[in-house]
């Protein structure tokens, strides 16, 4: 049994991932390059990699709008990037480079913070990735980045993607807890607004570089029970 | 990207809990007599723990034959007890004492070899449960045993229990691998025919004091394809 947090009665601590645990962009930029470059192929890898993830809301309302039925993520990254590379002229990759690329998203690397404060964090809470992620890709990058998880939750276990109510409420009922038990920590406001309507806690990160120098939230524009600078200053603030 | 066991190609391992990891018996007769003995019961606690567990696959059957919906293993645990109580001569139990008694499921320790060998498998493949466990009580057994999983698949994911096909089914789809490229580790022949019917290699691993001395398998009466006397000796096996 796990000791409550003093005054708030927390037991979870739910993790938004792309962006507030890893650093997507440069990782995806690394990988695009590493693959594709060797075929002779010359892209500005950092808009490559903001290319694709323009891609990502668009492709998940599908699921959620029930357009079509819920894919898992890996599903519609490789969807989302073969309507990508014709726009940037890239044509003729083998299925082993598509795969290959699609699957960068499971080598992306932590903020260097994440790994140390997640374990800190995990003395005191049960801790989960509540992503729209699938849980191959989250169990890649745990393994990668040393995250500790308890479990991996979010949106393949719930059927649908965030921000729709159900992805948080399923993360709470998973570890047998009440919303106000549990706390939704994201750098993106519109994922602490969808968790605090659901009557999750939350927790802001900032993330002020997650798309490029400068281009990220350094601050929450709703309100919040915590803001943050990093992972570790949540830790402190949660006396663990 | 994991490397892969010589000449098998397998990835993933996916392992029964209750009996094959941890040992319940002992465990629930020690949390019963922990809760019960200090309110004036006095029971042979290793047969309330028996008549506890027989009452397991009779209530998981009702979800399995579609009687009743998916309902996760602690409220089944629940209402097992409290149809085994009266039979016992136990009644007035307070509310506290009956939810604090069907947690003794998440109170239940490993089998003494369980940990270190899960660390030298997990260095070779992605490891998982598979248990009709919820994920809750999965989460508290890994934390209380340091358990390593990369993610707590099973039931509660699946939405019915084993030993149905969906179950190993939706582990290995969860992982995106082959049934083939996984392996079912468990103590129970039954569960590993089940595995087999599915595609997935199998394990058996000895466990012949599960249901008291001498009352467990030894030895699996179905074909496997690895027969082990306990979990280090399968990681030898699998030469890790």
């Amino acid at each position: 049994m796990l000791v409550e947090a003093p005054n708030l009665g927390l037991r979870a601590l739910f993790f938004d991932v792309f962006g507030t645990l890893v650093d997507w962009r440069t990782s995806v930029a690394r990988e695009a390059a590493a693959i594709l470059r060797p075929q002779g192929i010359d892209l500005d890898w950092a808009q490559f990699a903001d290319a694709w993830r323009a891609e990502y809301q668009p492709g998940m309302e599908e699921v959620r709008s029930g357009t079509i039925p819920f894919s898992k993520l890996d599903v519609l990254h490789r969807r989302n990037l073969e309507r990508l590379l014709p726009r940037l002229g890239v044509t003729g990759l083998s299925e082993a480079t598509l795969r290959d690329l699609t699957l960068s998203w499971h080598r992306l690397d932590a903020w260097p913070e994440v790994p140390a404060a997640l374990a800190r964090l995990k003395t005191k809470f049960l801790i989960a990735p509540v992503s729209n992620g699938n849980i191959s890709l989250m169990a890649d990058l745990a393994r990668r980045n040393a995250l500790p998880w308890d479990a991996i939750l979010g949106a393949e276990i719930a059927g649908d993607y965030k921000p729709k109510p159900r992805v948080y409420e399923a993360a709470c009922a998973a570890f047998d807890l009440a919303p106000a038990q549990c706390m939704m920590v994201a750098a993106h406001s519109n994922d602490l607004q969808a968790a605090a309507a659901s009557g999750l806690r939350t927790a802001h990160i900032a993330r002020p570089n997650e798309h490029g120098p400068g281009k990220g939230e350094s601050a929450p524009t709703v309100p919040v029970d915590f803001a943050a600078k990093d992972l570790a200053a949540l830790a402190d603030r949660l006396a663990v």
